[in-house]
């Protein structure tokens, strides 16, 4: 490439246009001054450049002539802001490369370079995890900086941030001696004696998305995270601690509070700057992470969760088609129930043949095989004992291990929903998160059935039709199936018991979990899509809540919504409000629509957490109940 | 073949096994017959054979000494019903060979003979239409003698028969005249002067399962058909009237007295003997033959519906996929309104240039587009006009035509239920019938998630534990969806009329119909299958329901159940009464669930008939209601 730059005397210019725009207080809206750039170099001038800037008095009309000279404005001072790069520039890379190993090759991009034979070590299609962690990728030059002064030690920044890259660190007085740090860059640790309190910022993975300063409450109207120019000095520190100390907490793991502190398995996603749905995984995984296996459908979640060589899941984490991933998880929990229940038929055979301390580990395993802990530990104990040896080759299978299910809304509601439906229907002990963005995220924002009346998507480019369908009425409808709907940024509380139950449920579980995207087109873009999420709930559009399936309970965990502010939801976010200058008419239309929608679904929820009695009652047998 | 029977020396036996069954009361169970020739063949004797016998006792014990002796009887004389069959049989069919054609070459058993060129007018993939009535099976030595002083011409025998071997006729005196019979072989037709009555019968398509006999009603106790051995002079005679006389009446084809009047378009389709699910399909071709087309799953329908060269369409009728056919059926419907669609733009397009008289055509099209009367009119006078090319090759598009999507459980409930959720979510008008047979009848027998609690079935080998899928409850749930349950053995008339609604209902439509099928060992066999779907709706196991989208109203057809009468479900079905012995207490458990599922069900209908409520008001935007 670089001889081609050099033969052809290829210019290459670099650009700020980052710091173009906050200039114009138009952070990360970048996009004008790209094309406008691009217009200069394929030569366009005079009338055509004319045309473009009428486009744009145009386009942004309806947001106030001050966006709209701002746009003009950039677009001015654009050229200014070019470099051009000399070309011995390039020559500075050689002496960077590395020991040829397939991860660092890729990361290099000489990933095509690659023979074969390298990849002897990944016959089996496995790959290592949590080599996200090593895609410094420092796309943003704004991070958040921890003003300490302010922190009230909530946490819902390390909860809330898409790439994980906040993490809480509680530290003794023993463990800071040895630390990068000392007392004074802590604060004392709540709820704990002369243990400081830390927040640790890995900046290298922050895309600077600012949702982690939008839900500091702060401290006397100040917020103790800002966002300032990057500088990765604390990422050091946050990967020691890491890897140094125990960060043990009084608080439950259950709250939002205490759930930071646990050792992350799923860190810096390369999903989109304030993605809504990796805020699910990320719950998901510091709950439980070392107890589940996650099936994982064609979408965002497999992009951001496998782009070869990087993975933010240090779990075992597998990547199926789009049409089949509820069948291919089941698959891997038929595979693991049958190895255990092989391991149970040779504890059984071999009972008098060993020892007494291992016959009396057989028998706790056996009377606690799905219980995660006391597994885990009989596994810990068995690896030293004498055993006989079709066990020992089976003893990745001691540890209980659930399967999840995860996919987005294109997945779920449509072309995996057959899928969906068997699994379940099999009253296994099997659990699904769908992560709905209601449209086709990935694929460039197509409609699917999980997308509203009204939204502009493609396949629907004059606002579709149909209505959304009821996933969760759906789930309610199957014996035992566990079904709840949450929405994080709308109450981090609900999220987090969600996924306790629907993990602890004996059956199937399933999880409808609302996720901003940058198809909503949320205005101020996604750095606000915690105050976008609640007030989708305030208003009725998504209702929160969670139906137990034992005693056919329905809880509505939201407020009774106030439809009065439903316009609002209309107005703030594009995909709704770009029908309105193409028909408005239809826009209003819909709009209604949409919410009467949402006025009889809540009503319909309402009954039925009233009423106890309105489902039907047919239960799927166990087959305990008979044997 | 021949040959090597030649060379071989291998020894050929015929029995008339029937006859033999039919002397002891057996009629038509020559099962242990056949079984018995075998273990003689392999030379099994002495103790061996004792066994078996020992196993037929035991097989029969619960039915009664009679039975059992019956069955070691005809045992002990099958050797005498053998006949030899000297070699020099076999080349009597030498001259019997016809002019090669595709079709008659692969009745002959000679398919594999046939070259590539052999099939160059099928290379678009089309065969022959209603080519079953060249396949004269003759499979039955008893078939249905019509006893005219008894007949009340009801046409019950008619609609019920799986294999459209029984049509009613009702002829001219002028048609007589010219006819193979006379006025004295006719009765009076009801409702018209002079004319005469007459029950035509092509028996060599019987199967003989009876199912005639056991719905006529007869007179003063007499049945107007009764079984007797075969004779195929009537066939000549329902042939020529087929196609030779008018065969008007006076009776609405929505009527079971006036559907049977309509010339046929799905005759003799080689399914099982008493097979259920046939009824459906006469019943709609019958109403709507030439004005649908029928894309098909794989199944039984698909079987008995183009076993090549055999197939009893005359309408066009197109197999797919198991897993995809809904899908497939959305594609045709889409290409047929994309087709017509252009037909308008055409029409539109060369309003002025064609004759004033094509003009006005060209209005009563557009006016009409949905009319299959009007449009079929519509294209007999284009045919002849002066108008454009492009029009012209696209006149088969001009009339009317809806798309049904047929299949079974197995691929409604299971394997193409996400392409059935999606079909009817698009609020196209396209239609959609489900043979429901609760279980995988075309591939042995395996439970399908149709399939009830308590079912004895392949993978559910002790009972099926989970519910039956409510499809009823789903498709109610879809916006502008009409649902029907239906079942042609317990309310013929509410089968007609589910047709008509779902046929005329502008959006999807679903029909669940109730089949009964070999695989439930419905004591008595399938003869007795109309008078156990009977049972099943009296007894609250199926219910009878209609629910209309556009007004949200649910009508229940059956009459409040007895459940009461429950237990003889159990008891009549070798399906459910097969786990009896295997498992008694898990029998009667499983039995209690089933019903109190039942019971639920109906309860949780009979309030959504009374309370128009209940259901959620989400509905779809037709295109209409905004351009």
């Amino acid at each position: 490439m670089k001889k081609e730059i050099k033969e052809k005397n290829i210019k290459f210019f670099v650009t700020n246009a980052d710091a173009l725009a906050d200039k114009y207080n138009l952070r990360g809206k970048i996009n004008n001054i790209i094309a406008w750039y691009m217009l200069k170099m394929l030569g366009v001038k005079g009338e055509d450049s004319v045309k473009f800037k009428e486009n744009i008095k145009e386009m942004y009309r309806d947001k106030g002539e001050n966006i709209v000279n701002a746009n003009l404005n950039v677009l001015d001072e654009s050229i200014d802001y070019l470099r051009e790069f000399a070309f011995n520039i390039f020559s500075e890379t050689k002496d960077q490369e590395k020991k040829r190993d397939i991860n660092s090759e890729m990361l290099h991009r000489r990933g095509n370079m690659l023979k074969v034979s390298d990849f002897l070590d990944h016959s089996d299609g496995t790959f290592e995890g949590g080599t996200s962690a090593s895609d410094k990728r420092k796309v943003s030059n704004k991070v958040p900086k921890w003003c300490k002064e302010n922190c009230i030690e909530c946490n819902q920044c390390a909860f809330i941030c898409p790439h994980a890259i906040i993490k809480p660190f509680s530290i003794t007085e023993e463990e800071l001696n040895n630390s990068l740090i000392t007392k004074e860059d802590t604060i004392p640790s709540l709820g704990e004696n002369n243990k400081g309190f830390y927040l640790g910022i890995n900046t290298d993975n922050c895309t600077g998305c600012g949702l982690c300063t939008k839900v500091c409450p702060g401290k006397n109207g100040e917020k103790a995270l800002i966002m300032e120019e990057s500088s990765n000095k604390t990422d050091i520190i946050c990967d020691y601690l890491n890897n140094n100390i125990k960060n043990e907490t009084p608080f439950s793991k259950f709250t939002v509070k205490g759930i930071g502190f646990n050792k992350p398995v799923f860190e810096f996603p390369g999903a989109c700057a304030g993605c809504g749905e990796t805020v699910y995984l990320r719950t998901l995984t510091e709950l439980y992470g070392k107890e589940i296996v996650i099936a994982n459908a064609t979408g965002c979640s497999s992009i951001y969760g496998a782009s070869l060589p990087c993975t933010p899941y240090k779990i075992p984490w597998i990547s199926s088609l789009f049409e089949d991933n509820a069948e291919f998880g089941l698959g891997i929990h038929t595979a693991y129930k049958t190895a255990r229940d092989r391991v149970k038929e040779i504890m059984i055979e071999t009972k008098d043949e060993v020892d007494k301390n291992v016959k009396d580990i057989f028998k706790t395993w056996i009377d606690n095989i799905e219980d995660s802990n006391i597994t885990l530990e009989v596994k810990n104990q068995l690896e030293k004992a004498n055993i006989r040896t079709d066990l020992k080759e089976l003893i990745d299978y001691i540890p209980s291990r659930k399967v999840w299910i995860v996919g987005g809304d294109g997945w779920a509601y449509d072309i995996g929903f057959g899928g969906l439906d068997h699994v379940l229907r099999t009253n296994e002990n099997i659990k699904i998160l769908v992560l709905d963005t209601e449209v086709y995220s990935n694929t460039g924002g197509q409609t699917s059935k999980s997308t509203r009346v009204g939204a502009v998507a493609e396949f629907a480019s004059t606002g579709k039709l149909k209505p959304k369908k009821d996933l969760f009425q759906i789930g309610m409808s199957i014996p035992n199936v566990y079904v709840a709907s949450i929405s994080a940024g709308a109450n981090m509380n609900q999220t987090i018991k969600a996924f306790k139950e629907a993990n602890e449920h004996n059956g199937p579980s399933l999880i409808i979990a609302y996720s901003p995207c940058i198809a909503h087109g949320i205005k101020g873009g996604l750095s606000n899509s915690v105050e976008e999420q609640k007030l989708l709930v305030e208003s009725g559009y998504n209702i929160l809540m969670r139906y137990n399936p034992i005693n056919k309970e329905l809880s509505i965990d939201s407020k009774e919504p106030n439809f009065q502010i439903y316009e609002t939801v209309f107005a703030k976010e594009m995909r709704y409000k770009n029908l309105e200058s193409i028909n408005p008419k239809l826009y209003e239309k819909l709009y209604i629509e949409n919410m009467n929608n949402a006025k009889n679904r809540y009503e319909y929820y309402h009954n039925l957490s009233k009423n106890k009695e309105v489902n039907k009652e047919e239960k799927t047998i166990s087959k305990k109940e008979y044997l």
